[in-house]
């Protein structure tokens, strides 16, 4: 299974969002956070991403799903410190909206999908339209 | 000014992104939150929608943002609701991704822009890429 990552300046927001997401795709284990900084303050840590990715690890890879901003350095940097620490993991970061594309990559991974096929169901999710 | 309503199936997601948002922008009376039912479990409700779109308004229209699925409903029931209470209260829909839409339009919208503006700049958020 792959395992799936909520990168966010909040740790509200990441808390939330994988509330939403687990309800969608019923899989408790399948969504960790990595949000805000370890006080609780707004902000992104290479270092806390990099243990929630190894947490989020189940054997298949690990896709991550981030805000903005300074969130898509800190989790490259995560994935740097990975690459030394556990180079067999594979951990790729989802060009998509951050709440559409993790309940995308949440209901495909829990339908046991690849890493490949869990990213890019997260990345087809910023071509959706919500209205019509 | 125009305000800025966030509609999710989640209260806790709609909370973290508006402090993000907050945080961004540097107004704390632009955004409000219309998150998860009355109980603080998960789902959306026109009612409770329509009261925090009224509580938005400072006078220059409110731009709505949402997560998916029933929200979308939800937040046009209320708009229809407020056509007949407020006639004269503008109130757009974003077809925007919620996070990464928020931060644009709470970034337009503390700048001063219309509500027209508001609701583009959103909607642009969702070819903005993460990764280059």
């Amino acid at each position: 299974m792959v395992g799936i990552v909520i990168v966010s300046h909040s740790a509200i927001l990441a808390k939330g969002l994988r509330e939403l997401a687990i309800e969608m795709a019923a899989d408790k284990d399948l969504i960790h956070c990595a949000g805000g900084l370890e006080d609780g303050s707004i902000g992104t840590d290479a270092i806390r991403i990099k243990e929630v990715i190894k947490k989020a690890d189940r054997g298949d890879g690990v896709a991550v799903l981030l805000d903005l901003g300074s969130s898509v350095m800190s989790a490259q940097m995560a994935i740097e410190f990975l690459e030394d620490e556990e180079p067999e993991l594979e951990v790729k970061i989802a060009d998509a909206p951050l709440v559409e594309g993790c309940i995308s990559a949440a209901i495909s991974a829990s339908a046991g999908l690849t890493l490949a096929e869990v990213i890019s169901s997260a990345e087809d999710a910023s071509e959706h339209k919500k209205l019509f």
